[in-house]
């Protein structure tokens, strides 16, 4: 990488193209472009980095192939790039052959059962592990960790991304992840400021409300953020939500109340902020891109992710500083952040020889395991097991877990002579149950039943009544949310044996049945 | 890459070893392998290369990580590698991000119904465009083409695979692919001798026997493989099959008579000899792994493609050897041919530029739809389409076909409201058809319905029944082997419309809802 150029001698046109953070796809080729809605083919790309925007943040490819990726990018930028990615749950994650996490309530859940500095280690090593193996492939910027507290079981968006329901917890995890990442040059970020974990809305969709007082924000949403900030996180992401207590007038996007004088003043912040993303409904749909640029920026962001059109936007803030809306000072100090991020993560050297190392991978299947949980009927389950016929697996949708059912492919099969059927929300209601027998039921769905998808959430659980009228159902497997288990538990009888898993993991899979005796 | 060494510098062991390719999974880290049966982890295989082997067979992995995995390995290697794939229908058939044809029997398809021009037209495209795109990843060996002729419609192996059931299709395409191969700095490969178009077992599991006669193989089977040796071939790939009437005594990939009399004396065959994996059964069941490879040596064998354990393997031909059972002047001869293929491939730059050039795609997408058949009922489609309520997907095995499956996902549930089933052969038992109304069936299924699974197969055909007796079925679309479609059209009334495609992939999908109307 170069060094930086002093900021002065850039155009303003560029300067601001430095705030701008844009999407593309982590595959090398346009033909792979899975979202061409939202991720820009090679050459659109390569004209935005020749005029000098700021980074890009990724979805798509595998490790692999993000590191050749982000190699050939930052070698067509003259100031080094900001490469982001939401990988929350490790760098596998998003990208193939690197370690991928359960979900981070998965640390709450170790937490309460082995005590909180064995979750604390596994935190700090989550952070290292992602940290070390972002920086492998040419990521700088970890877009993690959510530090919001999900004290909602209605929470369609944060959910089981969320390190706890209570702000000690989140407080304790999140540091414990941003002290591990530290020694590691990437930059980390806490986020959804002001704190996203108390609605019911899913601010993709629509703009969340909350109606908490400033008094509860001091007691339960800004702790973790307060404590990110003295761990040294080095980005703050902003949430699309309207909070009045806050900000009577608009989102905290857009709110320099919110932004300026809350994160900036009473917080001390004095890192990036970041908007969440500005193609997301719960702020697209209020004002045209353009003004949401301008007044994102006013309200005290210094990074704007992925716009709907990078182009107009950086026109849009041009006109506004030309036309003395926003000041060259407010610039500066924006542009003055983000060198100081960059000049963090400019040494960086990728690696692949830092991504497939076994300690990594055993850390991961330590917190898989550790975070099972298993319910073994008084009887045990040995009897029952030799009368399993099926084994019935439901998923949400089997058009998008093609990788998730091919890595479990072995294991769902492998197990004994079972009949084994896989059906999806959509097909359940085309399933007979005349043809199941005895059944060993896994469910795969992590999204919230309380949320769009409550309906067929709904479904499975219709299914899952019927086959215990039925005496059908022997044991059942469920992966993923926590709070779909709340809801599963009532319906089994007392002799059902059952297992939950945060990972839907091939290797939860196999812990979960090797541990209820089915394989 | 490095020079080639004088042959008689190297040790009887390197020596040997040369003559040994292996298997290894594509992907990156050892954690990703998928058949640890088969593929070594990479302290083994880097092991074997510090050794002397000749070179590794690749299964797995995106193309862009095959580049960087064969660049790590020829790092290692003092004698640059052979790196071979069976990328019969294209780089993008393994290896994904590469051009990924349909199966080479649509060419066939082609040539019936647009002339024989325009199919070798498409022939030496397919060759060029194939050897240019291995060449970019650092692949230097194409196992392809298959140039068996497939006259057995019960054939389980090769199937579509090959390019027609006459000899003079076969040859006319192949010949066409090897030259336009030919420019490239990539090996051919003619395969399998003596021909395994006419069975109907599959050599993976057992051995084959082909009860022809020397004049039945002079006029069906020799003729493409002579054509492929005119074309200059590079290598030509052994069969394990029992053809008596060339050899009473044992099976091509072991026989003298076969291998040296036949393919080298009386075809003028100079290149290279390998054998097809000796892994299959259809060998391995025979004798011990040493003595398969002491045998096929002795037979004429030049590269031994994966054998069961590499180091016994060699350790049982150093002593064929120092014993005198092999000859010294025997192992020159073949080092000598490896020499001469390693010499045609030294110089070859790996260059991922070379992947994803959009007329690649576009010569893919022709060979696609041209080769799609529609039968549309006179009265046309446009008032039954209407009545379409579910688009039923039937597959072989939702666990292994989760690639493809993703792929479809938007194409199979953008197409209106239709109410989307996915079940497989495994499920199909367990679906109710009275929760189906008016449907459009699609059907994926490439397996051959004579072999293993034609009970599977079978379960597909009986829901076809069941559909058109309830007067449910609407359309059907099948995609991948004509013989499917030969036993699907006899249960179709003639007002229902119907297509066929050889590729599986999205674009086919997209193409043959277009055509029918329905999307």
């Amino acid at each position: 990488m170069t060094n930086l150029p002093d900021i002065d001698s850039l155009s303003l046109r560029s300067q601001i193209a430095q705030m701008i953070v844009v999407r593309a796809s982590g595959f090398l080729y346009d033909h792979q472009i899975q979202y061409p809605q939202w991720e820009l083919p090679h050459q659109t790309l390569s004209k935005l980095i020749k005029d000098g925007i700021g980074g890009v943040i990724f979805v798509g490819g595998s490790a692999p192939e993000l590191y050749l990726r982000t190699k050939q990018l930052q070698s067509e930028a003259e100031i080094p790039l900001l490469i982001a990615a939401d990988v929350e749950e490790g760098v596998g994650q998003r990208f193939k052959g690197a370690t991928y996490f359960p979900p981070p309530m998965a640390l709450r859940s170790i937490s309460t059962e082995f005590g909180i500095e064995i979750a604390i280690k596994y935190a700090k090593a989550m952070g290292a592990i992602t940290a070390k193996e972002a920086a492998a492939i040419g990521l700088n910027w970890v877009l993690a960790p959510v530090v919001d507290v999900n004290n909602n079981p209605a929470n369609p968006v944060i959910n089981v991304r969320s390190f706890g329901e209570e702000p000690e917890q989140v407080i304790n995890l999140t540091t414990a992840l941003i002290q591990g990442a530290s020694d590691y040059p990437v930059l980390t970020t806490a986020k959804h400021f002001p704190g996203h974990g108390d609605t019911a809305v899913d601010s993709h969709l629509q703009t969340p409300v909350l109606e908490h007082s400033r008094d509860r924000f001091d007691r339960i949403e800004l702790p973790p953020f307060k404590a990110a900030i003295q761990a040294g996180v080095d980005s703050v992401m902003s949430a699309h939500v309207f909070a009045p207590s806050l900000d009577a007038n608009t989102i905290s996007t857009l709110s320099y109340p919110t932004l300026t004088r809350l994160l900036r003043g009473e917080l001390g912040f004095e890192g990036l902020i970041v908007t969440d993303a500005l193609i997301m409904a719960g702020v697209s749909d209020r004002t045209s891109p353009e003004e949401v640029a301008v007044e994102a920026i006013l309200a005290g962001a210094d990074i704007l992710l992925m716009p709907i059109d990078a182009d107009r936007t950086i026109n849009a803030i041009v006109e506004a500083v030309e036309s003395g809306k926003i000041t060259r000072d407010r610039l500066k100090l924006s542009l003055a952040r983000i060198w100081k991020a960059k000049a963090k993560i400019l040494n960086s050297q990728p690696n692949l020889g830092n991504i497939g190392n076994p300690t990594h991978l055993q850390i991961a299947a330590e917190i898989t395991a550790k975070s099972i949980q298993i319910h073994l009927p008084n009887s045990g389950l040995d009897s029952s097991v030799n009368g399993i016929e099926t084994n019935l697996i439901l998923v949400d949708n089997i058009l998008t877990c093609g990788d998730f059912l091919k890595e479990h492919g072995e294991q769902s099969t492998a197990s004994r002579s079972f009949n084994r059927i896989i059906v999806d929300t959509q097909s359940i209601n085309a399933l007979n149950l005349d043809k199941i027998s005895s059944a060993f039921v896994q469910i795969f769905s992590r999204g919230n039943p309380f949320r769009g998808s409550a309906g067929m959430y709904g479904q499975i659980e219709n299914l899952i009544k019927q086959l215990v009228n039925l005496n059908k159902l022997q044991a059942i497997a469920l992966y993923g949310s926590p709070y779909n288990l709340d809801r599963l538990l009532p319906l089994l009888p007392p002799d059902i044996a059952w297992a939950f898993s945060y990972s839907q993991q091939a290797i939860a899979q196999i812990e979960v049945m090797r541990r209820l005796g089915i394989n």
